[in-house]
C-alpha cells in the first residue's frame, strides 16, 4: 500500500459491502505524494478494534477508489494513525517513533517470553530480495516467525526481471502479492519500493532500494539510542567515519532533527565528509551541529559515537586514500577511556577494524544490542501493518 | 508415486498388517504406463473415510508388490478417483479436471477465511528445483503454507548431480522423501518427473520438466477459463503468439479437446505457428480449429483471447524474425474494443510488451486472476494427495 | 555454547537474578578445551524438570562467569548429561552415545505418528551454510519442523565474510544468535565451528567444517550399525575406499573404538589407504584391525561392509590412478553372494557407481536406511540442545 494515514483526521469509507470498513483519508501527513485523491490506491483497511487479528491479505485485489466517500464520525481509534506501507524514514513524524517504539517494547518482552507469540499466526510474509542481504532478510524473517507467521523467501528475485523473461517491477508485485500478505523488498534501484507500493494492494516494506532507503534500520538507530540513552532530546551525537556515503549516517540525520536540542558532530576523513543538504536541512531545523577532525575530545562530550565503515569500493583505484581513511577514525581501548559512563557505541555491522575486538566486552559497546533491536522494530512494523494497533 | 488410479475400478489389497488400506488397481485410466502390474509400485495408499488427516508420509519404505491381492469389494468414496502423482496435463479426464476445480473453489474460500487452515498441519513438502523458478516455487509454497502444512526449499537441486558427486536423480528422490512427505519438482530434462515418481514412495508432482509438461499450469488455465467464463463445453479460445514453443497453449489445447464444441482459433507469425501433432489431434477428438491471421477477427468472436509471449532465445541470431514476431501481434486497447463484453483475456506470464499495460485495468484483463488461481490450484492438489477427499 | 558437561558431576550456580538456574561444570569430561575455568562462558542451563519446553534463546546476552559459584548438591537428572553444543565426534563417550541413540529411537516413532509433534514449537534453527550442503542442511530443516520447530536459511553465509564486507566469524555468529535459538553451521574451514561455539551464547551444531569434522554424519553411522546389527560390542567391519581423505571412515574408526572387542579391516586401492594417525590410535584402544585387498573374503565374515566413495578431486592429473583405484571395489550382486545373511551394507551417499544399483533392492542394502536415520539423530540433538532430556 502506498500511503500512510494518520486516523485522527481519517473518514470512514461507507457503504462498502465488504465485512471491514475501509478508511480513506484525505489528509495526507506526509509529503511525498502532493496529492493523494489522484491516488488510485487510496483506501487504508482499518479495524473496529484495536488488534483485531484480520488477515489484510483478504482483501488484495479490491481496490477502492476515493470518489464517492461518505462522511461520517472520523474513526479515532485512540489516536493512533494507521501504517500502510514503510518506504522512507522520512515518512515518521516524532510522535509516530514513539508509538512504534512502545510496540517495539512490548516485542522485546514477547521475544523474551517462553511462550510462543500467534499474533501473526496465518499471515504470509513474502521476502523479495533483488540483491543479498542475508542479515536484513534474516532478521526480518526472524522477526516474522517470532511472532508465529509464515515466510516465503526469494533471494533470487533479479530472475523475475532477467533478460530472458523481463517482467516488470508492477507485474511481479501484482503476482506476488496473490501468494503472501506482505511483502519485504530489497532492490538495487532508489525509489523501487516506493513504485512496488503504489502497485501492491498488501503492505510494502523497504528493505533497502539501492542508494536510496533503508528506514528500518534508521528506525532501529533511533530506537537503540533511546533504549541506550533513555531519551531523544537534548542528545548529543558524533557520526563518524564515512559520511559522504553512508546511508545510515544520511538517515540518522534526518530523523534526530525531529528532537529537540539535539547536537551532531561530524567526524570524517575529508574525502567522505558530510555533505551539504543534510548539514542545511539541520541548520533550516535548528539543529546544531559542528564538523571535527579530533575524535577523541569529541567522544569525551558525546551521548552516542556512532562509528561507520569507509567502503572501500568508494575509492576506486585510489587504495593510498583508502587506507588512509579507514585507519583515521578508530574506536579502541584509548577512546573508551575518554568516553562518558553512560555513553554508548554503535556501528550499522559489518564492521572490520573500525572498532576493535577489545571494545566489544565493554558493556558501552552497543552495536550488538543494536542488531538485536533490529528484530524487535521490525516484529512491531509487521504488527503493526498486518493486524494494527 | 506413479498411478493415477480411479477408485471406482480399484479394489483393496487384503491382510497387509498396516493401519491403513492399500488400494491396488490394474485398470489404469490413463495410457502413460503400458502395464502397472509390471510396475513395482502399484499400491495406493487410500483412506477408510473422506479427509482424514492421515500422513502419507508415515507409509514411505513400505512397497506393496500386486502380486496377490485379495479380492474385496471394490472402494467407492463417492466414485472419486485416488490422485497419487501429478506429471502430465493428459493424466486428468473431464471427470477428474471438475472434481479438482470443486476442491480448488474450496481453496479459493479457505484462501479468504480469516482463520488459519491446518487441514495440512504437520506436512511437509520438498520443492526440489534443478533450475530457478521463483514464481512456480512461490505459488507452491504459499498453497503448502496457507493450508498449514511445512516447506523445505531447494533451489539449486543440480547440486546433487554435480559433476564433483554425480548422484542418479533416483538416489536423491530416495534421500529427498525420508525427509519430506511431498516433492515438486523441476527439472530440466523432459520425463525427469515421470522417473521421480516411479522412484518415490511419496507423491511427485511435476512442477516443469524441460520442454516437456508443466501440468499445474494446464489445469490452472483451464480452471480460469472456467471461473472467468463459466463453463468449458461450447467455448472458443484464440491461442495468440508464439504457438510452435509454447508450452502453456499445446497442454491447453490439449484439455480442451476434453470438452464439447470447443472452437480454437490459431493466431501466431507464419514462423511460430502451431505444430501439426496438436492440430491431428484436435482433428481426430472432433475438435473445430482454424488458422488466422487476423487477431482482430478472431477477438471480436471468441470467449478467450490466451496470449502468450515470444520468446527470443528461440530465434538465435534472427533477431529480425524475432523483432518482426513480436510486434505482430499485440493486446492493447483498440483490440479490447472489438472483444465481447464478458470475454477475458489471458496470459501464462511473464508479460513483455505483448499485453500493454494499459490494457490491466480492464476487467476481462483476467491474467493477474489466472496466476492467482495458481494458488488455488496448488492447493487442492496438495489436499488431494496429501490428505484425500 | 561451547562445553558438554556431565550433569552428574555438576553443581548448580547459586543466587543469580534469574528464573532458570544455571549450572557451572569443572568437571569436564572431554579434554577439547584444557581448562573450562579459564573460559569466558562456562556456564550452562539447565532445567529444574526434565523435558521442559524453555526456550534456550532467552538467555541470550547472558554471560555467566564462572568466577564465584556457590556449592550445591549436585544436580543429578536421572545421571544425565547436559548437551550444550555439537562440534566432533570424540566429544561423545559411550554412555552419551547410547544415551543419544534412546532419544532418537523416540524420534523415530514421532516421525512414524500421525500427529505433529510441538516439541521445539516456539523454536527458531538458523543454518548458516558457507558453502552448499544441500542434503545434510534438508535433514536439519526437516528435523527441526518434525518436532514442531522453525528454521531460517542461509545457504550464502559467505556472503557475511565476502570482501567488500569481511565480518568475521565471531561478529555473524553474535548477529545470528539474536535471531535464533541454535545455529547449525556449515563451514569451509577446519575449526570454524569450535570458534563458533567458544562466540555464541545459543548452542551450535557443527554441519561439517572443512576437513575437519562433521559429527552427526558420524553419530548415524555408529546409530545405524546398533538399529541394522543390534549391537556395538563385538562387532566386526570392513571399511572400503578412500580411507586416505574420507572424513566419514576417519571418524566411524574413531568412534568404533569405544566399543568393545571390535574388528575392523580396512579395504582400499594402495593409493588411498587409511592413515597412521587412525591405526595408531585403534592400536592403542586394544582395537584389532588389520588390512587387506580381498574385499570378498573381507566381506564374507563382517557384519557390516561400509562403502565410500573414491574422490576423483583427490587425483588431481591422474585420472589413470582414479580410474584404476575406483574400479577396484564394487559392492555388487556377487559380493551380496558371499556376505552373511544379517550382514549390512552402509555408505555415506552420495554414491556413484561403487555400489550397483541392482544391490539396492537387497535387504541388507542399508544406506538410504542410513540416510533416514540422520533424521533421527538430528532430530534427537536438536531435543536435547534445545529442551534437555
Amino acid at each position: 500500500m502506498s500511503i500512510t494515514s494518520s486516523l485522527t483526521s481519517a473518514t470512514l469509507c461507507g457503504s462498502l459491502a465488504f465485512p471491514k470498513a475501509l478508511s480513506c483519508s484525505n489528509e495526507f501527513p506526509s509529503n511525498h505524494l502532493s496529492s493523494p485523491l489522484e491516488n488510485s490506491k487510496l483506501c487504508l483497511t482499518t479495524y473496529p478494534k484495536e488488534n483485531v487479528a484480520w488477515n489484510l491479505a483478504r482483501v488484495q485485489g479490491i481496490r477502492c477508489h476515493a470518489m464517492q466517500v461518505e462522511t461520517r464520525e472520523p474513526f479515532t481509534s485512540g489516536k493512533k494513525f494507521q501504517l500502510s506501507d514503510v518506504i522512507e524514514g522520512q515518512q515518521f513524524d516524532r510522535e509516530m517513533l514513539s508509538a512504534i517504539f512502545d510496540v517495539a517494547r512490548e516485542m522485546e518482552k514477547i521475544e523474551k517470553s517462553s511462550s510462543q507469540s500467534e499474533i501473526l499466526k496465518g499471515y504470509l510474509m513474502a521476502t523479495l530480495f533483488y540483491e543479498p542481504s542475508t542479515r536484513t532478510r534474516l532478521s526480518f524473517e526472524s522477526a516474522m516467525k517470532r511472532l508465529g507467521g509464515e515466510v516465503l523467501t526469494t533471494e533470487n528475485a533479479r530472475e523475475f526481471s532477467s533478460a530472458a523473461k523481463g517482467e516488470t517491477l508492477e507485474d511481479t508485485i501484482r503476482t506476488v502479492e496473490g501468494y503472501s500478505d506482505i511483502i519485504v523488498m530489497r532492490h538495487f534501484e532508489s525509489g523501487a519500493a516506493k513504485k512496488a507500493a503504489a502497485t501492491a494492494n498488501i503492505p510494502v516494506i523497504n528493505a533497502g532500494d539501492g542508494p536510496g532507503e533503508h528506514p528500518t534500520q534508521a528506525l532501529l538507530d533511533v530506537y537503540t539510542i533511546q533504549s541506550e540513552i533513555g531519551k531523544l532530546d537534548g542528545i548529543s551525537v558524533a557520526l563518524v567515519g564515512d559520511l559522504a556515503n553512508g546511508r545510515t549516517v544520511r538517515s540518522l540525520a534526518y530523523l534526530l532533527a525531529k528532537f529537540k536540542d539535539v547536537k551532531i558532530y561530524f567526524v570524517s576523513p575529508e574525502i567522505v565528509k558530510m555533505k551539504d543538504d543534510i548539514k542545511d536541512y539541520l541548520t533550516s531545523n535548528g539543529v546544531e551541529w559542528e564538523e571535527s577532525s579530533d575524535l577523541m575530545e569529541v567522544a569525551s562530550k558525546c551521548d552516542v559515537v556512532y562509528q561507520t565503515r569507509i567502503q572501500r569500493e568508494r575509492f576506486g583505484e585510489r587504495l593510498d586514500l583508502y587506507e588512509a581513511a579507514r585507519g583515521k577514525y578508530i574506536v579502541d581501548k584509548a577512546l573508551l577511556g575518554v568516553m562518558q559512563k553512560d555513553a554508548v557505541i554503535m556501528h550499522p555491522l559489518p564492521r572490520l577494524d573500525e572498532i576493535t575486538a577489545d571494545v566489544d566486552a565493554d558493556p558501552r559497546a552497543a552495536y550488538f544490542r543494536q542488531a538485536k533491536n533490529g528484530l524487535f522494530i521490525r516484529m512491531a512494523l509487521l504488527k503493526l501493518l498486518l493486524v494494527g494497533w
